[in-house]
């Protein structure tokens, strides 16, 4: 179950002469749709990530290209989370078209562990993490 | 007068290491803007520039930075357009954020020539265009 | 056994506010380093791209950070390809440092399928991209 | 006179859907070849920027677009500096192709302040600077 859905026009920037969305843009535009999904679960980013000592670095990530995406497509894309330990979590995204939204054209994966900023020691994951990413009410 | 305002949302992507937004992303995200007010012009953007013989490239391009810009600012973007000849416009970006709204932060500016994709020579600007920026009354 | 060794200075474009190479821009490094494997190879990229009828859409991308990379870091970026089938091959990418090459800071992953670009149908790999896949003469 | 000119083979992420190289990412190359002009000149990026007080970010940019650049394009381009004051440079970009070194397929401008990066006052350029952007001697 999603927990999270986001809307993003396929912009110039994001293709390539190939005339799609290169390939790497799609991690790219995963991580905004993240990024949207922390924001919306109340974070701050810029304070955040400045003022607290907790980082979330990505330590993998992943992109299946099954459908061409093209420039000016308006995509959807649904988050699923996984909490894989207490400090480690992954999140899957499936990219969806406006017309079709049952075939999915590219899935995303970003694998994040949650570290102390200044020890780089591993630490437990902020209950506000695990509230978002549990967050399966809002998207039917 | 603004033809149209634009809400963006500085992404991880846009920064860099010096932690604001990287100089040239501003350019990337002023024709953002300008892409979405083609499409609420009614152009649907891959159609109208694969199966048209009009393009628009960018002749110039320009960036004003006067104040950081950082990861997680809401920004508005309002763009005013100028019509420099038959086949030559102008749009200048004014980026402001969230709380403070008459100071500019930045500000870009695009030049386009229309042109015949075929013969490479230049064209009339389309109705459409003229149209969208013109529209002055959407916009207090 | 790679086949193609390249160097890589990280830029500042290739960073984020975390101070750090953003993560899909490894995948786009690669994906530079491919590029330069192409054209070490013999293949023009434009001439090939547009006037055979050969392309080789990436169908899969995978990149794990195990180490921060930063702006002005010099990288070697050592590939080794594989023949998956006929039509499918993949590359792996190592990302190491300028002193410590044992070190991986990174590894990346790309699958590419041969296509004909009209028919969209699957195509044998051409002879060129086995010889360069193949190649590891030249590194030790 | 240039004091500096950088080789540049124009990457599948520096184009867009129209076939060629995106306008605000030949900002970016511009960049690159400002950041390798240091490196040559001595300054160790990282060290320097994260280990003295000075910051020279860019005030203003610009780019004419004069001619398309494709995909694998090798390019070269000069750069002119100037000082226009105690505490400002300019650098121009001159882009040109491999084949035909006379025309200038674009032409980029960055302007860049001195400060100090606690007080965000203003800050004499440095030496190493000034050296950088008046060495005239070894290019022809």
């Amino acid at each position: 179950m999603p927990f999270f859905q986001f809307p993003y026009r396929v912009r110039l920037a994001d293709t390539d002469a190939a005339g799609v969305v290169y390939f790497a843009n799609l991690l790219q535009i995963a991580h905004t749709a993240y990024e949207q999904a922390l924001i919306e679960g109340g974070i701050n980013l810029q304070q955040w990530f400045t003022q607290t000592n907790i980082a979330l670095p990505i330590t993998h990530g992943e992109i299946d290209c099954w459908h061409p995406i093209f420039w000016g497509d308006l995509l959807f894309i649904n988050l699923i989370g996984e909490i894989l330990s207490e400090t480690k979590f992954e999140i899957t995204y499936h990219f969806t078209g406006e017309n079709a939204s049952e075939t999915v054209l590219a899935k995303g994966i970003t694998q994040h562990i949650c570290i102390n900023r200044q020890t780089r020691q591993r630490n437990q994951l902020p209950q506000v993490i695990l509230e978002i990413l549990g967050n399966n009410d809002e998207i039917q």
